[in-house]
């Protein structure tokens, strides 16, 4: 089991660098192997440039998408960890998406048809956000963000098994709860992973 | 009447480059005054950082950010123009938003409740996606796309006349319709950057 662990925060003190150790420590301990891309830590470029479609255009994939594909390749499980900003993700993780998933390697047409070339593997979302979970719960923001990255981009690349977690009042919370947080993620992954 | 329009497509020649020239002709001719920011080409850097953070937590606005702060203050109407990709914003565009759109400037806190402080403007939004309008209009991904734009950035800062339209299938379309589409953005332009 081979899990790629994709991390968009520019704050290595905020919370959900707290998920991502989590996350790291709860597959190790199931016997998973794990890659962590920390998008701001190693500077990714999150532009998706018009240089970028010349190169696909010649059949060429940029240096810097060919070393995310080949982790996304490698990996069984695939999770972002992320805070929701505006309703979705921080751009460097947007960026992520729009260079690393390109046509032909995420997806691809086979005898015309628009299929996902990604099946298999399986996927996980940790959010947070400022606003409490009933809040999005009940104005049906959570399903808006759940049909845009669970659908628009795991299933569409025909990964079924997505599981997202929203993390509400991320700062108001207190330690407990946020502890809570922190044992739902562990839960999660040790669910999920294998099954 | 002050126009700001927002331009997020690395080509050129692409159709969304159409309705760019389309929407500042049009505003023109109506009288308005237009400001254009292709964020491609002014090499915008759309990564909200942690000294970006720092900086705000100083009371301090980054120059770059500043720079785009005085557009938005000075328009009466924000256009964003861009292609959909993944079911949302280009990462150049949800940067543009994550940095300019800030905290103290966009919507901020007064008497312990988060308010919008962008009342009184208006705001379009012109999306071309290569799936048919038909698709996602019935499977519910227009009125999610719609929910996190309008409603979760728009209607959040206290922008309420936001009108959104979306071209659908635009790579495979005929000339025909596609002067067709630059036409309704015409239409949608004169008629409602006044009223």
């Amino acid at each position: 089991m081979n899990h790629l662990v994709v991390f968009a925060h520019p704050n290595p003190k905020s919370f959900c660098k707290g998920i991502l150790d989590t996350v790291v420590k709860a597959s190790e301990e199931k016997g998973a192997s794990v890659r962590v891309r920390d998008l701001y830590d190693i500077g990714f470029d999150p532009v998706l440039r018009a240089s970028d479609f010349e190169a696909f255009s010649n059949g060429a994939v940029p240096e810097d998408i060919a070393a995310e594909q080949e982790d996304v390749k490698w990996a069984d499980a695939i999770t972002f960890i992320y805070p929701v900003w505006w309703s979705s993700f921080p751009a460097m993780l947007k960026g992520y998406v729009d260079k690393v998933f390109s046509f032909g390697f995420a997806y691809g047409n086979v005898d015309g048809t628009i299929v996902g070339l990604l099946k298999g593997k399986k996927a996980f979302l940790f959010s947070t956000t400022g606003s409490p979970n009933e809040v999005y719960a009940s104005n049906g923001m959570h399903n808006s963000m759940k049909q845009i990255s669970d659908q628009g981009i795991f299933n569409f690349c025909g990964i079924d098994q997505v599981t997202h977690t929203f993390f509400g009042s991320v700062p108001y919370v207190d330690d407990a709860t946020r502890k809570g947080y922190l044992a739902e993620v562990e839960k999660t992954v040790k669910d999920n992973l294998f099954s």
